[in-house]
């Protein structure tokens, strides 16, 4: 190998390894697979950008992990089960071989706790910021998948885990809030996808929070034309994040990456069963209503102003 | 939807005309799409950012296609049907809305070229330079995708169409070499992916030339444990890349996206005419030798130097 050019030096030791079955090594020009027979594949694609997603000093075994988190998060969403994905890496030509061998590490983590493997990509050099992407192939069975069209008046509105640590955690990574353990910075570069829960029949509609929990909960009316209610005092914190009291960041800052589900009155207790089973926490946080729009109450019952909608590119 | 921030609005206006069945409008987490039955995917990625593949004076209109056409090139050089595309476009926050209609108004030019629909992907912001990816989807009969791998000694070196158009194209885009009609910035904007030949059975090994044909033409020498010879004189030029007189740089250069192509003796004649079926020009350039390594041999039937073995990112 050593009349290879750089590129391909470092796509033979630190990505080839990644490399699943149907990858060819990464050594041909693409991948081939036989989807699995009888299912429906899902795929989504995420970028993120250094200086956006991800600040200029996180440590590069956490980028590959989160870019990958977060294109999982979408497939988890729509409950599927992922299966590979293929990678996009542009980074400055004079990105040493340790970058490399750092964000290949952190990407064999996460290949072995979700159980995909890498399929192609392409790694180019950029003049600027890192710009990473992905794109992630699952599988769900026929007309199985979650949508966020289908939450109807007088459903819940649930959501997993704590919302909140995502948005806090990128203020504590820069230093602007307290974060003692880390536990706030470390939710920021390490999102947790919540693949696993088999919520067909179950949830009415499903997507996943990472652009602020009251906008995409507008996402989920405007889909289904309905409103929805959230009682602000029902949404769940960490105790790190209610250390921090930024009640108002929680409920609109993003990158949550948990799912935000509409449930039929008559499913609610299989989706806590559910969710218990696979250990992962379940708070009803409102409801879905007539109308449209999104309303936060007070604890007094009154409807709070949100000071920002969620996060926008433009 | 004049509640929605600016990026969905966008999203909306711009991508949405272009999505598929399976997309869901844009407006799921992710796509869903039942494969072809009895058929293997061939999937690929591939970036290109702003300042390394493309200047920043090129056409948006340009863009997208350029993307889209070096990812197809990916499936030609395995044999695939394309089908769907994935894209993640990250952009400098004041892009205007011109750029992204302009980009949108340019793929949709090609998916009705390459008869392919866009499932999916992500806009964000970035601090650098424009960097966009995709991701293609395709299909092929299972077992008979086009490797890499698969070129004897004694088997025939042939490539599509011309040679050197993309990196005399660069020149001619940045103004340092003489282009009257622009042909040559043109080909370097909007390479042609050789798809819709049927070569499983004819040839022993595929690849698409990207980094050069020198560099190229040793990965397939190495899949296969073989070397090549390269008639200098035999390899197809463009009257305007001949003008250029830069035989050099046409064969280290790159950004070809024409199909290499080993062929046993008794295939090249079935070559000539699926090519011929196809419209798509097609030359033997050499062959492939026992032993490693390219040679270019000169008129003379010396081994030339080559300035340059192709393009790599670091």
């Amino acid at each position: 190998m050593t009349d290879l050019p750089e590129e391909f030096r470092l796509i033979a030791r630190c990505f080839a390894p990644l490399a699943g079955d149907g990858a060819l090594g990464l050594l041909d020009d693409a991948a081939v697979f036989a989807p699995p027979p009888g299912r429906d594949l899902v795929v989504a694609a995420d970028a993120i950008v250094e200086g956006v997603h991800f600040l200029p000093g996180d440590p590069p075994e956490t980028l590959g992990r989160k870019l990958l988190r977060v294109n999982l998060s979408d497939l988890a969403a729509m409950g599927a089960v992922p299966l590979y994905y293929l990678l996009t890496v542009s980074v400055p030509r004079l990105t040493p071989s340790a970058w490399f061998e750092a964000f290949a590490a952190g990407l064999a983590l996460d290949q072995r706790e979700f159980g995909i493997a890498l399929l192609g990509g392409d790694t180019t050099s950029t003049g600027g910021p890192v710009c990473l992407s992905a794109t992630v192939i699952g599988h769900v069975a026929p007309g199985r998948a979650l949508r966020r069209q289908g939450a109807a008046a007088g459903d819940g509105l649930w959501v997993t885990g704590t919302i909140g640590d995502g948005a806090l955690g990128l203020l504590a990574a820069r230093g602007e809030i307290a974060d003692a353990d880390g536990y706030l910075a470390d939710r920021y570069r390490l999102p947790q996808p919540r693949l696993g829960l088999a919520l067909a029949g179950i949830v009415s509609a499903c997507m996943d929070v990472s652009d602020g929990l009251v906008q995409d909960c507008g996402h989920l009316c405007r889909a289904a034309g309905v409103g929805a209610e959230i009682e602000a005092a029902r949404v769940p914190l960490s105790p790190a994040a209610r250390a921090a009291g930024r009640r108002d960041l929680c409920l609109a800052g993003g990158d949550d990456y948990e799912l935000l589900m509409g449930v039929p009155p008559g499913q609610e207790a299989s989706l806590v069963v559910e969710c218990g089973r696979a250990g992962v926490p379940v708070t009803r946080i409102g409801r879905f209503v007539a109308g449209e729009g999104v309303r936060v109450l007070a604890e007094d019952g009154r409807t709070e102003a949100i000071v920002s909608s969620g996060w926008s590119h433009f």
